[in-house]
């Protein structure tokens, strides 16, 4: 029975290549070149019907969703709790962690796509874009002050949720000057310091670095 | 100790209401007419710092998310499993329950919450509309293959997932006939009839037509 991720250098992709190499577990991994049109060939769409990435296959089990993934990968293989909170030892902070895996997947990564797709059909609507800006402004005004009142999302220890939200900003920030576009963004690291502060720390936990450079 | 729901007559604020009502379980509703400024006064801030809908609140446990509550009354009041699946007894089904519940909330009330915020921001370019009105198609055709082969998403039985998909479809369609907007999904009945006769079948579970009134 081997494990195998099919994945993608992309916001989401990423969220579960870290965590595998984090966990350290043997692992096939199938990484598609980005941008791809393979995600939308038929042996693909039979693992993950609209063809997006990440998909994790493991045995019977063949799980799309990055923050669906980065939740099995926890409650399997990583059942002490390194990186997670567990339902039964720790019901309060599980929730919590649960929580914020989908406001991620909505509020944050929702604005990514969003932004992404925006730029992707060369749309040219302010008022489109303005809202899409504003979207990342609420979202960053949340976090940041959560990070203000913790050093990790949820508990005490770095967790799933701070991979999901690393990743998201690494992505965000990467696109970002790839298209140029710093100017909107500038101003981030003062207006959320504590997000600034937290994504530095991010970047030390041992292992992400290289997860993050993978091609 | 009391289970108070905080929420409004939207797409996801129907949802944990929906599954309250059928759990059939003691709890204080608190409904927000809609739209409304009151989810911005400080008091509900401090439950969801965005100023979201909906909220659950359980002794201790305040909790953002209308998914992640679906996903907590099932774990904590439907432990025999009448509207879920379990880790524990059926952890196949219950990744799929997972898988779904954040597909649900990305590439489905994603898509309209985008719908939401075009119409809401009076925008303008056919490109961003158009792109709209595409991710639904690729969203009602995945589901629409899903539902070929099952009568409800995930095993045999009726379960939150089809509280998620069927109170979105609801509120698509409710949203479009309030704003005149039909002509741009006529032919979904007949493109998508899957859809058409599982959504039929969700409209008559009982309790279901009575929950989704309450304003």
């Amino acid at each position: 029975m081997t494990l195998t991720l099919y994945t993608a250098p992309t916001g989401n992709g990423r969220k579960p290549l870290v965590f595998l190499k984090l966990l350290n577990i043997p692992h096939e991994l199938h990484l598609f070149s980005w941008p791809t049109k393979d995600i939308k060939q038929d042996w693909y769409l039979k693992l993950n019907p609209q063809g997006l990435v990440p998909t994790l296959v493991d045995g019977e089990l063949i799980l799309p969703e990055s923050n669906a993934i980065l939740q099995y990968l926890a409650e399997t293989y990583d059942k002490q709790g390194k990186f997670s909170y567990n339902l039964q030892t720790d019901p309060l902070e599980y929730w919590q962690q649960q929580k914020w895996l989908f406001y991620q997947a909505t509020q944050f990564a929702g604005t990514l796509f969003r932004f992404n797709t925006y730029i992707g059909i060369k749309a040219d609507d302010g008022k489109v874009w303005d809202n899409i800006l504003q979207s990342f402004a609420d979202a960053y005004k949340v976090i940041d002050e959560t990070l203000a009142q913790s050093e990790w999302f949820v508990g005490d220890k770095f967790t799933i949720v701070d991979i999901a939200f690393g990743v998201g900003n690494h992505r965000r920030i990467e696109v970002v000057a790839r298209l140029g576009l710093d100017k909107h963004f500038q101003d981030y690291d003062t207006k959320y310091p504590h997000v600034a502060q937290w994504y530095k720390k991010f970047l030390e936990v041992e292992g992400i670095k290289k997860a993050l450079a993978l091609k």
